[in-house]
């Protein structure tokens, strides 16, 4: 993908998509902090919003040249930072004639950190945010740069790209293996290394928010499967299309499963698996007619419920399901190209129900299996290396006090029970609560005295 | 309506329009659920959300069809969904010419889905999610896309469309028929037959998530309004213009009314009224001048506004009165339209008041009659059927415990009340609360021991 | 700035930028309600929803053109807003050349109104809601309205437009002078005449919500400051991409003061800091190259943050810090333009560090001069003669009750403490909690039988 926007007209959804992206932000912030328990929200949140500082900073020294600059050696492995600092070739008047590029910096610099992001939910509650600021700008650096040349940096006439994407030339729409396996699999080694929480019966504290943070992460989906048609096009359409329909059947299978092994079907069921089918459809958005987006949908997010039904079997606390979702819904919707991509879709790759050659079943298992295990091992020695020199964990006690008081002296919630410390709230509430004046002062009796 | 996107400049914004759209269900979710009592927000919010997964399916099989398709012997009852089924057509090498198309499908599904989404609103906290999962359905394909036909499915040279657009020729810039008098007559027959809560006195739950939904609700309005314009174009500009200052008058408008009604002016009354003004003006927003649109949100907020204050009076138990807001709103700003639409705006339609011809009224009235009635018939058969066979009601213990926990296995929140189990908060939390440490570790101990 | 839109590809973009814009306001809303009091949140959100229904109605009837009209008497003081009256003649056939501009008055109604409500943020939890609906047309009319004429309207060949771009020819890409400096120093002049709250030690109640608020806020600016882009173009892409980089380093810089000064890094200092860093980079967006976009943000916050640390030595009860975080950190990242400015950017400005001409120094100080002292000394005199007739402020058991029950008759929040009046939570919740049934049931014990 070494990518030249059209006309303005294909910039202005482009630049519309990068917002969209960011939203994801808070969003992921709010979907991963309204899971976690009362006392380790706003360090979850920092956690995830943190990541955008780091990134964009390395992004300017040095990370976009690692990314997108010719690869080293002609080796495909990584990408020649040189030139690339501070990117100030695209403010030049020589940078004219690519000048449309300079949008692409900030649009890798919101795929890098969302990935980034995913990471931490792996180690939620238990980690030091200093060692978080260590941990995240070394993973960025050594996995996720690499990764993502592999698979986003084209061959030009000038330079050669990443062996992924050119060489072993696998399929992979909108980042299926940088984002969503590498993140969900570095996640689980992460969270091995830092060991289980000490508590793990937390409930979620604030369900609302989790599901607020879902929906706005699938309206932000669309800036990012949308982005990456690199215009406004018959192909957008399709992708926007698909990424709707993935997601509306994501929270479909999910529920069955979720209704059928659970005995009920959740609120936080549906939004997983909402995103489930979103994480599915990621890789495959442009190979997919919409009985096909339906289906990756399906498919992605009842094999995630049906995975997360024996979760307490396992003895890893990846916390807030990283692994499953964004791992095994990666590889579910790269292994439903494989089986049942429609030849026309835009992508033209034929699934092999369908009659398409075999040869597309080596390429992306290769492609899962380079990514899985790099990402897994590297996560692995970092985070061991790291937890050897500076210790990745907090103590007991910060633990069971909760890592915001005690972290970021600060707390999420300044809330009175139900009933207490309010006036009696009459007027135009009463027109939706129908509240007697009796009611009403009754109610605004504190709990203790009634 | 049958839609052509001219250039992709248009489709760039049709695009960012739709993703817009896409944000107005987490947020009516949370506009909903944060009306409802918090035993019974997690259902309120996934009954909203649950819209998505029947709609996209259905659409996907034969809905669009039904709506779209060429009207079934001509007579504009309601599309042929032969050719749809799977929108694989437009995939096709044949599809090109009309490629453009596949974007409404994506479309239609998010305004169906919104539709079905309100009607919710009026079983709030008392209906089985089982039974919803069957009358959704049924009602979209019975009552939603029989409407849809005769208001959105434009004549052709090969097909003749609906009955409502093109032989009594209403004026409904973007859904006051099928969207908002639908939904609002709906939610009502549906109240109806299910009966009111046991407990009409609850309080919302949690009013700064209803804000942050009506403020959502507004944002995706934009993009619901501004795409019925199929492009960038000055009529984008107007209706942009008009929802803006339509739903900045609804606000003041209810204000006035429940100041004068009720003694107070409300921060629920002010976002009411945002979306009664909204509502007036999606069928009238290329029909005003500024001083017009801000006439519309006015008035249909404060006739709105002056319903509800009768609320207490009627028996029925429209929850989160989408009667009132949708259902009233969308005739008062269609009857807006009658009464003094500009000549001089986009469709050129001139106001009686105005002197424009008589003609409006009956062809208004017509729609509105037909429109609201076959709504209601409609609804309150499909809901009684139910009733009768599955049951659409839960138990008295389900409905007294809280939908949340009984029929989702989870609670909203899990949020300790102010000053216990938290630890001191100083720090920069402190910047904001100038708190000392004495007050902090004061506030710190649990209040059962202080 | 006359602004004239090219083709309907930049109004694509126009029109989407808009959008993200009128998020900012349910954002703010939140960021301001999360911080104050729960006995506060809703009052304060109001203050901030209530700024659209104030400014959209001013704007239609004279506003417009008291800003943008040409200037009285060739002053450059103040717009005339005879042929505004109503905007109609943007509707008119004769109307067809300018088109385009209709979609300003909509776009200016959301600057004007976004800077009343950060003004709002001075008089949180003790001012009337009356007279803030009375003290907000007024500080529109005599405060902002002059300011932005001063700043946006440009010369034509028919009109003279504001003296602070035509005459002294400031450079201010996108308001940091009539939106930022102006905000801020106005919430202070009127948090100086209510004076301080009673209780200053309130915590904020909801700060999840706040850093919801503030990531929409981000969103939200890349609309602003990509709008004034007027297209989609290089020069947005430049914008857009500084806009990332300076609320990226924003977080950073505010994080670096903060643990240092006070030993912790804060979720709210995150967010401050981000709102900080974009802040500086609003006037500054089209001058800097990403290096120097991200110098900015660290500045800009790491003045804003120093200053915050030895706030509890203020008197005045700045209530959310508005003066800091728009009053300096507008006037910082004016600064900057002046010191290091990259001539290779867009606007070609150059910074004396660089070598370029002192020339600018006068320029914007006599613009940060001008724009402060006026609206300090106007506001003051605007609240004072308000505060000796209707009154400012509430009374003291108002403000000890809070104002959300006593004034809007309503209370934010009705949910019960944790493990009191919920069902146990088992099924697909138990996936994200593994909660064992014997914990669940103990949990569902009310708190007082336990």
């Amino acid at each position: 993908m070494e990518p030249v926007i059209a006309a303005n007209a294909d910039l202005a959804w482009m630049l519309a998509a990068f917002v969209f992206v960011l939203l994801m932000f808070p969003g992921l912030a709010l979907y991963y902090g309204g899971m976690v328990g009362s006392r380790n929200i706003l360090n979850m949140m920092t956690m995830v919003l943190s990541t955008l500082g780091i990134t964009a900073i390395i992004y300017v020294l040095f990370g976009y040249g690692l990314q997108s600059g010719p690869s080293v050696g002609g080796w495909g492995i990584i990408g020649d930072p040189t030139d690339y600092f501070g990117l100030t070739k695209w403010m030049s008047d020589e940078g004219t004639g690519t000048t449309e590029t300079l949008y692409y910096v900030a649009w890798f610099i919101l795929f890098a950190a969302i990935t980034i992001a995913i990471v931490a939910s792996g180690a939620a509650g238990r980690m030091k945010f200093s060692a978080w600021l260590v941990f995240a700008p070394i993973w960025l650096i050594l996995v996720y740069l690499p990764v993502a040349h592999w698979v986003f940096a084209a061959d030009t006439d000038d330079a050669q790209g990443g062996f992924l994407l050119n060489d072993l030339k696998i399929h992979d729409y909108a980042g299926g293996t940088a984002v969503h396996m590498n993140s969900g699999v570095a996640a689980l080694a992460l969270a091995l290394v830092l060991g289980a929480r000490r508590k793990r019966l937390e409930r979620p504290n604030n369900v609302p928010l989790a599901l607020l943070g879902g929906g706005i992460l699938w309206f932000g989906w669309f800036g990012f499967n949308g982005s990456c048609a690199l215009g406004a096009s018959f192909l957008t359409q399709v992708v926007i299309l698909n990424t709707l329909l993935a997601g509306c059947s994501g929270m479909i299978g999910f529920l069955i499963i979720e209704k059928w092994r659970e005995g009920h079907a959740t609120s936080l069921g549906l939004i997983t698996g909402t995103v489930a089918g979103l994480v599915g459809i990621t890789p495959s958005a442009n190979t997919m007619n919409p009985l096909g987006a339906l289906m990756v949908g399906l498919i992605a997010s009842a094999v995630v419920a049906l995975l997360l039904s024996f979760k307490s079997k396992f003895k890893v606390d990846d916390t807030l399901d990283a692994f499953a979702v964004h791992g095994v819904g990666g590889i579910v919707g790269t292994l439903c190209i494989v089986l049942f991509a429609a030849e026309s879709a835009p992508a033209g790759v034929q699934g092999i129900l369908f009659g398409g050659d075999f040869d597309i079943l080596w390429r992306e298992l290769g492609g899962i299996a380079i990514t899985c295990t790099f990402s897994f091992v590297m996560t692995w020695l970092i985070a061991k290396a790291l937890d050897k020199t500076i210790g990745l964990r907090v103590d007991e006690e910060t633990e069971t006090t909760g890592l915001d008081s005690t972290i970021h002296a600060e707390s999420a919630y300044e809330i009175p029970a139900s009933g207490v410390g309010h006036g009696p709230g009459l007027g135009a509430q009463s027109r939706h609560t129908t509240v007697s004046v009796e009611h009403a002062v009754a109610q605004s009796v504190p709990a203790g005295q009634s």
